[in-house]
């Protein structure tokens, strides 16, 4: 049983039912690769099996974590970029209220990013939202030498140090990185931060169920025991699953056939406003995996039916070189019943008494029907709520699927070579010592 | 005298120096379309003039309104969707601190949008955050029959109602529509609610410097004047400069360069986080202007240098059919300087003392750079900083320049034939009156 149904019916116009059984063999070997480990950067697969097999006694140290900072603070400030940051973005947004971080009094700690961008604006506005409220502030970094999350640990350490004193901050510092190596495990060996672990074989975009995810949604007040029995759900599932019955499987097939077509960018798409972040996260998960030797399919996203409104007509009409997959919640967190009025002014009194999610599920149905008559194939991604359980198995089938997709499409899913090409131009423009001849070199 | 300057220097690599002189004529002959109104759907360029012709006793009531929202109102609930919503958003975010959401004591009214989707779970969480506080709403709608605000607005309006009784919610809510015509209009006439005009000549997603964006900008605190003497600057300049002194021409006129050379997706970049939204109003804007007749560049966005952490190896190495667009701010709200901690082992020490907001220009200097030598053309938007007066001209800027854009590429650039088409399957899928035939024939 899984709690995901992944539906290709509306494939029919743009697929023939050959397709999939001539590109069954190729991708057999691409799940051979990922299963087996026989693939390049087969390093880089823990992820595959942490939803089973990861370290218990972290595990324990994180809830505890989460309730100590739950007791002495009314916001958590998390420093990470990229995978330190999306993973965790995402399933609080995906998990909470859509105001949770507007909310006046919660139970729980805000939890509030920063160090993933270099906004001096940002940091200012952030102080001061912190104003007097107690906070408390997890780094999430491998090496501990990022540029952008060290610069905010450095100002949010010290705001900690000035409110509370050396030791005080030392006890509201939770630091994730490396197990042995790099800037912040230094740190914690020299002031006895509580640390947690990044694994040496996962990578940014697939740390969401490590440390580095866990620690900010249990903070939050997220069931992650929850959240890890749904990912072990769908590792056992994904894992051994033939291609009849493994959802990721299938759309790691199909969206390469598609691609190989000309459909070359993907528009990922929701229909409630708090899985927007499930988007960016994905934008990660697909395109640092797939974006390489000048090809991989592009990922950008929608929201609808807001973007209906904006979007709508790029999709209908617009180039032909567009697949959208639609993530739909089965049964979504609760529902309203729309006003009865008396009246047919506005036009929707065929509406009144009718629940607003089963308007929704009709505006999904339309949408589908639409875009694929208009030359745009659309695959669905049916989940059945918005639990913890339900999100981890989630997380799972992209991360599968994206690289089981990576291999197929003949390249290395586990590299990243393209992020460090601006670094160097940075570090040369900045003076940093080692740079002085890029610097140069630039100069001229 | 203009607060922007459109900088093309990175496209040596990517344009020769004869193609813009023969696009040139090409241009000239859009540009007349537009301004001399011989282009099709002439009717709907009353934008063009709208920041020096507008209605001023309109405009005096808005600031009015504004005034009696934040004497009375902790919340302004906006309900609208597409245009209705995006250039407010756009505009809030852009002119406000970060955190305006979230911050606990605002001076002004939080100013919440509703009605831009058919989540349940969005407005019972809504419903919560607004709790026992005041509140008032402002609908907007030209037809007042689109499905996603009619619903919000019988749900609002209830709500006020069994608050505040009738009487006082009338007083409370303030409607933005057609001046003539629809079901708001109506609605108007019978409770005698403040009512302000969406003009006949202006589509929704040229309507920000209307009522439309107005209010709910006013509302927040924000400086409309100012807003609407930077637009004004922009239409003298924009409409009246030559090609060689005209940073709208010529946006339209490289990036359709661009496109026919194959690069047919642009992403819209920014270093701020809060121009999230000027992506996302953009995208409506290029998007629903350019996408019809099976072309049209694709817009997507990205926020750095967060997303150089996700997006930006695809961007690096991916498939080369993307142009980047940054709007790179001169002068940023505030900055921060990087803290002195007296040891290096993060490996920022060689930054300690320096502006982020250097690091941050440094940042964007070297992504030029590495993308530009990975293949990705850039064209970069400076604005002087965020003032109301600055945004006012960059809104103009990008008006101007995609109507041009879309003459230029031979299409409609005022009509959006393709938002239809859902919206009948969906009328014929929820059983409305007349729609009875369409219905039959999807469920065949």
């Amino acid at each position: 049983m899984t709690n995901i149904k992944f539906d290709i019916s509306a494939l029919k116009k743009f697929v023939n039912e050959n397709e999939i059984n001539e590109i069954k063999p190729m991708l057999n070997t691409a799940r051979d690769e990922l299963l087996n480990g026989n693939g390049v950067e087969n390093e880089m697969r823990q992820w595959m099996t942490l939803p089973t097999d990861y370290d218990k006694e972290e595990f324990n140290r994180i809830k505890q974590a989460a309730k100590k900072i739950q007791s002495d603070s009314k916001i958590l400030v998390v420093i990470g970029i990229g995978g330190s940051y999306l993973g965790a973005k995402m399933a609080l947004d995906f998990l909470h209220d859509n105001f949770y971080e507007s909310a006046d009094s919660n139970k729980y700690p805000k939890v509030i990013f920063a160090g993933n961008s270099i906004s001096g604006s940002y940091v200012n506005d952030l102080i001061k939202l912190i104003g007097d409220k107690d906070f408390s502030v997890n780094v999430i970094s491998k090496s501990g030498t990022t540029t952008e999350p060290s610069i905010a640990f450095r100002i949010f350490r010290q705001l900690l140090i000035n409110k509370y004193g050396k030791d005080e901050a030392n006890q509201r510092i939770y630091v994730t990185t490396d197990a042995k190596n790099g800037a912040l495990r230094q740190e914690v060996n020299e002031n006895g931060y509580e640390s947690f672990i990044i694994p040496n074989g996962i990578g940014g975009r697939y740390s969401v169920l490590s440390a580095v995810g866990l620690l900010p949604i249990a903070a939050s007040g997220a069931n992650i025991d929850n959240l890890m029995q749904g990912a072990a759900n769908g590792q056992e599932h994904y894992m051994n699953a033939e291609l009849e019955d493994n959802g990721a499987l299938q759309y790691a097939a199909y969206r390469n056939i598609l691609y190989r077509k000309g459909y070359t960018n993907e528009i990922l798409e929701n229909y409630e406003p708090n899985l927007r972040f499930l988007a960016e996260w994905w934008k990660q998960l697909a395109g640092e995996t797939e974006g390489k030797d000048n090809k991989g399919i592009y990922p950008s996203s929608a929201n609808f039916s807001t973007d209906l409104h904006s979007l709508g007509q790029y999709i209908q009409q617009g180039m032909r070189n567009l697949m959208e997959t639609v993530v739909r919640i089965d049964e979504p967190k609760s529902d309203f019943k729309i006003p009865v009025t008396g009246n047919n002014n506005d036009g929707i009194q065929y509406l009144e008494g009718k629940s607003m999610n089963d308007v929704n599920n009709k505006a999904f149905q339309s949408v589908i029907i639409a875009h694929t008559n208009g030359g745009v194939p659309n695959m669905v991604v049916n989940l059945k709520n918005q639990s913890e359980y339900s999100l981890g198995e989630l997380i799972y089938f992209f991360e599968f699927a994206i690289a089981v997709s990576g291999y197929l499409n003949g390249i290395n899913p586990f590299n990243q070579p393209g992020v460090e090409d601006y670094k160097q131009n940075m570090f040369a423009l900045l003076g940093k010592p080692g740079y002085e001849e890029l610097k140069k070199k630039i100069e001229k």
